[in-house]
């Protein structure tokens, strides 16, 4: 990996690292909480100032690189030309509010279109996911395994309710036959830490029929760099410009559930 | 609290942490999984060795009480008379197979039928949710507060995609409209942990159609201990000697609910 990289990498896992220690010192402290585009879409003054944050630091370090936030205090973004961060401070807002716990940090930084650098980063729990395209993916300094495939009736899937219930974004039943013939399902709201228990061996697939590329593009890198696949529901390459629905998973159970259970 | 129940309790909280460390030492080892009433309901040799590693330390430190554990080392119970230990050695065994983490030990007292001592240890995590009946409960040494009432649509609610899909327990409509109408939803696959979130304050709800006393026990006292509702879905009590519905519930919430969604 090139030295730039390298250096990249180092200024991440620092800041990122910082930034955690600034969202842990907020628990003490009252909370600004609004809503965005609906009322179950929340945003509260620390998701703003972490982003803050990281892109005051991009911007120092890396005057010619690109930055996507959550926030919207990044850049306007129409091409994937040049290197692109794509930030979220906060993911799994909802959880950071109620729970205290079960929210990450993601970073995903692509150049021209490829994901190069991947990060999740679970403050609470002190685990950060990273991923160097080509150079394998950690948990903290524990390399994770490659993804070896599974059957749908060994896999453990995160699927939220939502989705088998009357949504605007699919018929509930196309997925109520997979949660039936799962081993189990599981939903944890914050997708980039479901990416990241994906990476991990801890899920067998996510799949979720709406987010917006700061939710998938950490746990993107972390995926594919442990022999995932990550597609849209089906079975499409993700747009990092646009919302997408995601279908993150092992090899083999990919195919299974696209041929099995997935039609439009 | 009486001489003999501080007693009781510190041996729980000594037996439970070392139980803890023999757990997470089977982590390197090979796991032996047998299924026991149907495919996915997984049972390995670490439940089975936790559960007569306490059923040992009962019988030898307190002769006059019953023990009632999930792997079946314990009592034959007919009747609650008496002092009776419930006791889950790894509630949560598939989380505990696939991810090595999101499992916990259940340890509930009851005398006469009434819970005087409730434990949920999640081991990996080293968080040890704790209640005394009029004593308050703890997460550690921190003392959890009293939860306040909520409503639907502020409600994280924890429910499995599985009971608003066919399945034999419930019609699939009954809380369909719960999950549409609740702020979210969310799945841990472990009923003690669960319960134990509900006590924390980090999940408002958690409903699930089939557990039995082992599962709930521990959670029961824990919620109840900070004025949480805990029933069967149709807001009826629990039955400690067989499997139950269950429906744990912030107040207002649990009335909210039950009006609204619940029907036979």
């Amino acid at each position: 990996m090139q030295e730039k990289w390298k250096e990249i990498d180092e200024c991440i896992r620092q800041w990122i690292k910082e930034a955690g220690t600034r969202i842990l010192a907020t628990f003490d402290k009252k909370l600004t909480i609004e809503t965005k585009s609906h009322r179950n879409d929340l945003v509260t003054n620390v998701d703003r100032e972490v982003e803050q944050f990281f892109i005051e630091k991009i911007r120092k370090t890396f005057p010619g690189h690109h930055v996507l936030g959550e926030e919207g205090f990044g850049d306007e973004i129409a091409t994937l030309q040049g290197i692109v961060w794509i930030i979220d401070p906060i993911d799994g807002t909802m959880n950071f509010i109620h729970q205290k716990r079960n929210f990450a940090i993601s970073i995903g930084v692509f150049e021209n279109g490829v994901g190069v650098l991947g990060y999740v980063y679970d403050v609470v729990h002190d685990e950060l996911y990273a991923a160097r395209k080509g150079e394998g993916a950690f948990l903290n300094d524990q390399p994770l395994a490659r993804l070896e495939p599974v059957s749908v009736s060994e896999a453990i899937i995160s699927l939220n309710a939502t989705w088998i219930t009357e949504n605007k974004r699919i018929d509930p039943n196309v997925l109520a036959p997979l949660v039936k013939d799962a081993r189990g399902t599981r939903s944890y709201g914050s997708a980039a830490l479901e990416m990241a228990y994906v990476a991990a061996g801890r899920l067998d697939a996510y799949i979720t029929m709406r987010l917006s590329p700061w939710d998938f593009a950490g746990g993107l890198v972390l995926v594919q760099e442990v022999g995932g696949i990550v597609t849209n529901l089906y079975g499409e390459p993700l747009n990092l410009l646009t919302k997408n629905s995601v279908f993150v998973s092992k090899p083999g159970l990919h195919e299974e559930i696209l041929q099995k259970y997935i039609h439009r």
